[in-house]
């Protein structure tokens, strides 16, 4: 097997050098990644410019290659042609941040996954289950020693076609973890607010600050599965259609011939009634 | 009310100003859109770096406010607190491409209205199904008219909470365009490569390049509906569980207690046994 590591955090970061030594046994392994942070950014198709891509070692034995492009890009490059390899299964993370509730849009670590399920390659999204800044690698081995089960298990039974998992897991040593459990995805309570400053030079600037976010941590969701000690697995889809509410705007029964502001013929019309 | 109004493709976008003016007759609008393009990059939320937003002048007549943060953190900003006003719906657009498909979660457009919906106001985003660059206002003044009447029902008639809908609406004059319809996200068909380059000084960069992604135009989907002519209506949920995998991931019983490759203990032992 052909195995892609990638994360959001950057190609140094300890919890991506983790996940790669987890999923040795199964395959041959090839790290790309960003070459830099880009925590909080999804779904990215770099398009307007040239992405670079250079290879670095880490720690002492360990070839990787870094990009300038968001972790989707990176999958995009390997899947696309930067190795000779066709790969069998990505993995993303290990995220020192879980990725929990309506994070999985946010997240470079999901999106990356997403990447890979859109082109037809399994993916897995590999995050932790704190908010601790400033890990040391041997602080992933327990979550890399998850990783490496339910990479295991996935390798084993296949992924249904499409999905892709975003698995979230306790910061606990391993005898302290309950179990597995599959979820849903729960809800996510933000609490940014907007901190407006004054530069030196009287200007003004905004930083979309507040406080960590929290969750419900409902029976059956990823947020309660992990704050009850469980290893949260969602199988996520891409098709994001409300089937439910089809009906409910079916009959809205929008009449492409009504006019709202008198005939409005187009734009310079509206332009000349403002 | 009170209405938002932001794109992708930059504060100066043609279609971003269509679409304010299409929104007038419901409310006052306030303009916040990107001081440059950010297509191609889906949901983002800055917080490693403050945000500037500038006063611009659009037209001769249209204040309007532009930020160096993604769609969605213009989201962000006005609904924390730029501006003084509450906002009742957020819109964005008109994106002079379609967004169909796996493209949603690419997709700025897309995402801004996603921004609103988790802060629990109304977003709706529109984008022009045509591959054409360097459209004229009055290019959009058709569309514009559709999202007018597209923005009356979902006020009118209140679009379901957490919902955001994404309607592409056909390149055609207002009386060649056969309807409004609902419709489910459909299969985009993309065609990127890689194209590997060398510079001036011999080293390599990498476009993600490849032709212009179709679609397959099936009945009921997004891509369906724009290429018979029809506007297309699909409600997007910000839940992307897969309910329908989670007894088959909940059958792969996965053991916390075994391990794979000889009691991994963790990843120092991991790191010894390369």
């Amino acid at each position: 097997m052909n195995i892609l590591v990638t994360n959001d955090d950057g190609v140094t970061a300890p919890g991506l050098l983790a996940l790669a030594q987890a999923m040795r046994p199964f395959g041959d392994i090839k790290i790309l990644a960003p070459d830099h942070n880009w925590s909080g950014r999804g779904h990215v198709k770099t398009l307007d410019r040239p992405l670079r891509v250079k290879e670095v070692q880490l720690a002492d034995y360990q070839v990787a290659w870094a990009s300038d492009g968001a972790p989707s890009d990176c999958v995009a490059l390997a899947l696309h042609g930067f190795f000779e390899e066709k790969f069998d299964l990505v993995v993303s993370g290990i995220n020192p941040m879980p990725n929990l509730g309506h994070d999985v849009t946010y997240s470079g670590t999901v999106t990356a996954a997403m990447e890979a399920v859109i082109w037809g390659v399994p993916g897995i999204a590999f995050s932790l289950g704190s908010v601790e800044n400033g890990l040391a690698i041997s602080d992933f081995a327990p979550a890399a020693s998850i990783a490496q089960k339910i990479a295991e298990a996935a390798i084993q039974q296949s992924l249904p076609a499409g999905i892709l998992l975003n698995v979230n897991i306790p910061l606990l040593a391993e005898d302290q973890i309950k179990g597995f459990t599959t979820t849903r995805q729960g809800l996510r309570v933000y609490r940014d607010r907007l901190d407006k400053r004054i530069d030196p030079r009287g200007r003004p600037y905004y930083w979309i600050g507040g406080d960590i976010p929290t969750g419900i941590p409902e029976q059956g969701t990823d947020i309660g599965a992990l704050s009850s000690g469980y290893v949260s697995i969602t199988p996520l889809q891409l098709d994001l259609t409300a089937y439910h509410t089809l009906p409910i705007i079916d009959n809205w029964q929008i009449d492409v011939n009504k006019s709202i502001t008198n005939q409005l013929p187009g734009l310079n019309k509206i332009l000349l009634e403002r």
